[in-house]
């Protein structure tokens, strides 16, 4: 959470993205302008409106990037520990020692999200999110069932419930934090997988 | 759903509020202007402006109306059957044969609830929000237990668990509605309360 994901590319394109993304992570949605994604850009802002019309095709891109290598790290991965593979894709979004940085990204989704609502890039792009989400915990729980650790569930149930709870957990976040347990949250979700999911707890 | 939950009050304060609930409605958050509002009501819409100073006042002043309607009802009833009470108070979130007109209701709370990342009078709408929702829930648990039905969980943990999966549940409904398949979430909810909740399912 601590690098900007783009630190690692090159190129004038990717150089604009990762100065998006820094902008976004530092204003959020709503107070993100050009002239800000300029201020964290080495070369002539120009050169943005050269590759891109406006800013959410800005943060389309972005979030485009993102995703796509979210799903070449997964498809590369073989899964061997269901359970840890489980937790570890859960439970950073109920993790309370996160900090004001991570605060922010949870910000940055659920203004995004809600973009959805009247703006279809949006929604293409999180209905693709979702539905990758979706596909990454069916296979770890099928792979828990067929190694004989988890129940014999259903994967698509629990894995719908499993994403749900973490958009209302990351949303909750950003809107309610003071109102918010997230240990108690945290020990909770652990109980649903210990009494719903897994064999021998 | 399907009525304006201001078609009984009385006065001109709360036919502006009406107005502003139905134009929310139709329109979303987004697309609301105080002429739009103006459209929805039958008298003057300078009185709009004598009452409330813009759009965010009138948002707010209905959302406080219907929270506070929500409050005196729940503090009004004793809780006869905390089963019943609880799965009614979480299953409309989940229900599947909801028409688009509910899907506007939930659209309309995304778009409020992201506008707690930058407003703070949202902000504290939405804690206040949750924290009636999260006593509510404590109350009908604790009953459970009192009574015998439910098992010794931490009433805490429970409430939170379940008002994430409301929020996340609205808030993927109106952001990726295809991707969402609303009857196996239903199930894995009810399976949860059966599990973790309920004695003698």
């Amino acid at each position: 959470m601590k690098n900007n994901p783009f630190d690692d590319v090159d190129g004038t394109q990717a150089e604009i993205l990762k100065a998006t993304y820094q902008a976004l992570f530092n204003h959020g949605y709503s107070e993100l302008t050009i002239k800000r994604i300029g201020d964290q850009f080495d070369k002539s802002p120009s050169l943005i409106y050269h590759h891109y019309d406006d800013k959410d095709a800005l943060v389309l891109a972005c979030l485009e990037y993102l995703l796509e290598s979210f799903e070449s790290e997964l498809i590369d991965d073989s899964i061997e520990n269901p359970r840890e593979r489980l937790e570890e894709s859960i439970f950073w979004s109920v993790d309370p020692t996160f900090d004001a940085e991570a605060e922010r990204f949870f910000t940055m989704m659920l203004e995004l999200r809600a973009r959805s609502t009247h703006d279809a890039a949006y929604r293409t792009y999180f209905e693709r999110n979702d539905r990758i989400m979706h596909a990454y915990f069916v296979d770890v729980i099928q792979e828990g069932i067929e190694t004989g650790v988890f129940r014999e569930v259903d994967p698509d149930a629990v894995a719908e419930t499993l994403l749900t709870l973490i958009v209302g957990a990351v949303h909750r976040r950003s809107s309610v934090e003071s109102e918010l347990s997230l240990d108690k949250l945290q020990v909770e979700v652990q109980m649903y997988l210990n009494r719903r999911l897994y064999k021998c707890t």
